[in-house]
């Protein structure tokens, strides 16, 4: 495959657009493939996205996304299970292998981080069964340590990847994103551990200054700090050969000319590598 | 020593106070010790800060800071070193027997974690003979991972104390600043791996939303998120008997009376334990 044919958009990248839209501008731009969000997927149907993408020609890299498992009252937490339930079954029915956890952050009124991380440990001790019937694998996503209160307690390749090795290796991997890991020291060593345990991988730059919405501060391919090619190739060399996702969350990006977005993810794509 | 006796206020707490008002706020509050900054060492001169403390009975519980060897002129790194040598001789005639370390971010025109690293590593290997002359051992700070592009590419406990070890530790060790590193799953066992390298414990909490310089997003122990009682049994366990800094940045607490700083971190300090 050449290097563009493994770039995926990730729907996230074009915030504003509808799947249709989104996969409209993946053909014109002739990008292959596309990572999609449950709530633009629920807004267009789910019956009509999958025939959407289907028709198009694109692979579906992913979907986005499961997780929040930590809260006080279990009712929210089996809801919260329950609702990965029907993320599994919605990638079937896309035709994507991969669903994303972000697993949450710390327990509303809990300082305990153990806690945290308990509640997600059970909580995909629940879906694996539902992810092996489906032929979905769930991808137990690192995120940056200053999301760590409010969003996902686990910060790390390798905290991520300790989780994952005590389920089946055909139902739980991790996700690789540049953006959360690309400071730590042991990440290369964390990739080559991972081996076909990563389901996904994606990318995007770190900029600064923060925005005020530190959700919202993630820049192009190059725009930014990030080392890519090592990470690439550390990625690389582990086994992963799937797609590459292109995942932005940047308010002037998603209020610039989605074409040019498009445009400016296919010509940056090269310094991927 | 009883709890009380062990807090130390950090001068960047109360930042538009000189060494002078510091000092004062301590002797009024009866809390026993004092991290200093050079530069307002530097605006109280040497000598006076040094007798100021003195006269008021304090120990000095660390100087900040040392550090910031990453440049890609060599005359740069060379007048980084020389500065945190000068940073050691003072730390002596201040009487206190740590230097805290903010060792730098990535190289200016650079995205090379590894080469900042080992700017790192050879500019503590420089300074190691001139701490031991004096007495003084350095701290290596790892800063939280939102700031490793742009002041601290050490990131994680455990990597601090790796490259503390390559060096002797009568010379070398860490500091365990809560702000930094709570949100690490391997922080207990990196604290008790450090055991008496830990040189000192700096406290204050991890409060959201971030402001829009993160630098200044900290607050007083108890109003975020960092369960302090644990990473204090920890740091207690492996050895660490010294003082204990509360170091807070944030432009709300400096706007503060600094009598009701003082007294808010007296009144919060028992919640460390």
């Amino acid at each position: 495959m050449t290097q563009v044919g493994r770039l995926s958009l990730n729907q996230a990248t074009v915030n504003p657009l509808s799947v249709a839209e989104a996969v409209d501008l993946c053909v014109r731009h002739e990008i292959p493939a596309i990572g999609l969000w449950r709530e633009h997927v629920a807004r267009a149907g789910l019956a009509d996205a999958a025939a959407a993408v289907r028709s198009a020609g694109l692979r579906v890299s992913s979907l986005c996304r499961g997780g929040f498992f930590t809260h006080a009252d279990p009712a929210a937490r089996q809801a919260a299970v329950a609702a990965s339930k029907a993320a599994i079954a919605e990638a079937a029915v896309l035709g994507t292998s991969t669903l994303v956890l972000v697993s949450g952050g710390l327990v509303p009124g809990s300082r305990d981080l153990g806690l945290a991380r308990r509640m997600i440990a059970d909580a995909i001790g629940e879906l694996v069964p539902v992810a092996q019937a489906y032929g979905v694998r769930l991808g137990i996503e690192a995120l940056h340590p200053v999301f760590a209160a409010d969003r996902c307690v686990i910060t790390r390749l390798g905290e991520a990847l300790d989780l994952a090795e005590t389920f089946p290796a055909d139902a739980v991997g991790v996700v690789v994103d540049t953006y959360h890991v690309w400071w730590d020291a042991a990440l290369p060593a964390d990739i080559a551990r991972a081996g076909d345990r990563t389901v996904s991988y994606q990318v995007c730059d770190w900029t600064l200054p923060l925005p005020a919405d530190t959700l919202l501060g993630r820049g192009h391919v190059g725009d930014g700090h990030i080392d890519f090619p090592p990470i690439t190739a550390a990625v690389t060399a582990a086994g992963y050969a799937g797609d590459i996702e292109v995942e932005i969350f940047n308010q002037a990006i998603w209020s610039a000319p989605p074409a040019e977005t498009a445009a400016t993810i296919r010509d940056r794509f090269p310094q991927v590598f």
